[in-house]
């Protein structure tokens, strides 16, 4: 079956850690179309991970299996999961690194200083524990090419989720980054991600910005911005806009916003609203 | 249908935009054949993309689809441009990015101060403009995903290119660096491009230089090596040759000649040819 | 025939020489599924891509040929091979970059100071100079596009190695580093390669080691680590363990060993063994 198998790994493109991965799962579904997402996440940065895969899995068609393995915790005892949402499978270790992509399927809940989280009944999940879908031997440095690889290439063959384990009700998320209104009345988010132009994605969606009627004005780093462009060529140098994954931008016309202002992942964003 | 679709851009491999476009084309044409050709030209590098493309397309089957995303003027009023051509179709901003490709079917003429260019009448050259093929939302900072991906999609499906929208009947060409002869009597060209290997590949063309009975003698940053050698491994160290694509080129045996030049993209060269 | 073809290459991902040898393969056979093991390998480092190949090429299917172009000698004497073994096929420079995967297939003998490489009978080797096969006209610079693309094409479409030229007895294989034990009783091996995430992986594999009732005690750059580890989150910080290619490595939990210790391919590693 001509499945898409997406890959979302940290394991770069020097090793050949990727291509083993691609040889499994072509052993055992020789029509898998295999389409690289990201290899270059930082070393076991599963919250990069889980945002860049955010950006890029709805974009794929439907029944399209997402493998991530960004695995700090690889041979020990985190589980490794499949989670079946009504438009994509995720297989993934059970770290949080699928977390921009459950979003809209999870609730948390806060409980005596626990938080529980919740996956909503469209969604099934499954720790994988059924040894006999596995590469074998299975190095306990490499599940993504002894344990992922093989049960994405089987999950693309139509085995259904349970038969890889037993079902679970909950998984591990991290928290999304979420923009504040301080006492002051300012809007602050901060800095998520840095891309290859230098444009600095933040953490405060279109749909926290007034839709009419009032201006904006972005504070970074000391330096001011006014108003929302539409596009990256637009303005003298530095602007704000909204990006294509939705998010507040600050972009540099013809240049890296990231340079200009010495800026990257985590730092403070503020936004006034005026009018 | 399996059309290849090839993807030059300069959206790097840190970030998922390549992945958004591969999912929309696969979203529209499942059994597309997608095929990198490179996504590291340099933010912006319309001309470096246009060299690219050039030194690649022509050795893809006939009725490949080659698609080039380097849109520094995404967004605002500049042109989505299909181009058939008798080998290959092309996708891309209209902002001279296929200079090099479309060099066979192009007349330039000066008029008055302007340069007007003709497509030779074998080609067919639509401006895309109806929304129905895009994708929605489309975001005024990834025409890539939102444009391109799609119209090159429904393109490799067989759609005809003016159903996407009007003819046209001229495109942007950036000029093609070109050698020139001094006062001198010198061949006077320059670097277009640094590879890999440190290989200076210059803008003067095998069939610039002399056939027969003349020695030549390149001088670059205040070195001279004489004759051309036919591989990289002869020579003590730096030797000029002709390179893959057809263009002399200045290397260094078992080093980079870049590095031990310290020379890049820009740089002079010359060449004087003796008897 | 969708016949899967690997590429191994030092041509980096920023030209577009791995995207003509593609468009020459697919020009030739259309549904061949072509599959990247890596193109980073250092400029003209055959013995690093014959390592890197190692430790991928078995993880592919059955009859998967692959093809290496890592090629100092490209436009020399230097022949092109086919090897022919019972799982896969390989296509290459006859330049040693073949020789841990012929491992398996090769005797070595000395005899009066010469080294002499037999190959076991179940292998099949061939020269490849049979010129219509090949992209014409052949690039002295580029034997990758002009002769291995399209041989390693038509071989994957059911062509007989021994149609390419003529039947070899024996090729050109580098020494694999081994480690050995010196006068004192310490086993002394090398690191063979540092991968992305810092892992120094050794020249020394599991079945050097002993099996049960030993201890062991590994030193690298003054460093010494006590037992082994099964995972990289095992440990405080410097770790050993046996990778997920069956070599001895030395990892940093959370970290890059290679910084940590400043160390990296050649440098030299004591393995004591107690007990």
């Amino acid at each position: 079956m001509e499945t898409i198998i997406t890959l979302t790994t940290d394991f770069g493109l020097n090793d050949a850690y990727v291509a083993a991965i691609k040889g499994v799962i072509l052993g055992i579904n020789r029509d898998a179309r295999i389409v690289d997402i990201c290899h270059s996440i930082s070393p076991q940065n599963v919250a990069q991970a889980s945002f860049v895969l955010g950006t890029a899995y709805s974009f794929f068609p439907r029944r399209t299996i997402h493998m991530v393995v960004v695995d700090p915790g690889v041979g020990t005892e985190r589980r490794a999961i499949i989670v079946r949402t009504p438009p994509a499978d995720f297989i993934a270790p059970d770290n949080g690194v699928l977390s921009y992509a459950l979003q809209p399927y999870i609730t948390t809940s806060q409980e005596a200083g626990n938080i529980n989280v919740e996956l909503s009944p469209e969604v099934e999940a499954v720790a994988v524990t059924r040894e006999e879908f596995w590469h074998s031997p299975v190095s306990p440095t490499f599940h993504g090419r002894d344990i992922f690889a093989p049960v994405a290439a089987w999950l693309s063959l139509d085995i259904q989720p349970e038969t890889f384990g037993e079902t679970i009700s909950s998984v591990a998320v991290l928290p999304i980054p979420r923009p504040h209104y301080r006492a002051d009345g300012l809007l602050i988010g901060h800095i998520l991600h840095v891309d290859k132009f230098g444009n600095l994605v933040t953490d405060i969606r279109d749909t926290d910005l007034p839709r009419a009627g009032q201006s904006i004005e972005v504070e970074v780093k000391g330096h001011r911005v006014s108003g929302l462009k539409h596009t990256y060529a637009e303005g003298e140098d530095l602007l704000a806009l909204i990006g294509s994954s939705g998010y507040l931008e600050i972009a540099f016309n013809g240049g890296s916003a990231a340079s200009f202002l010495n800026a990257g992942a985590g730092d403070e964003v503020e936004v006034r609203l005026h009018g």
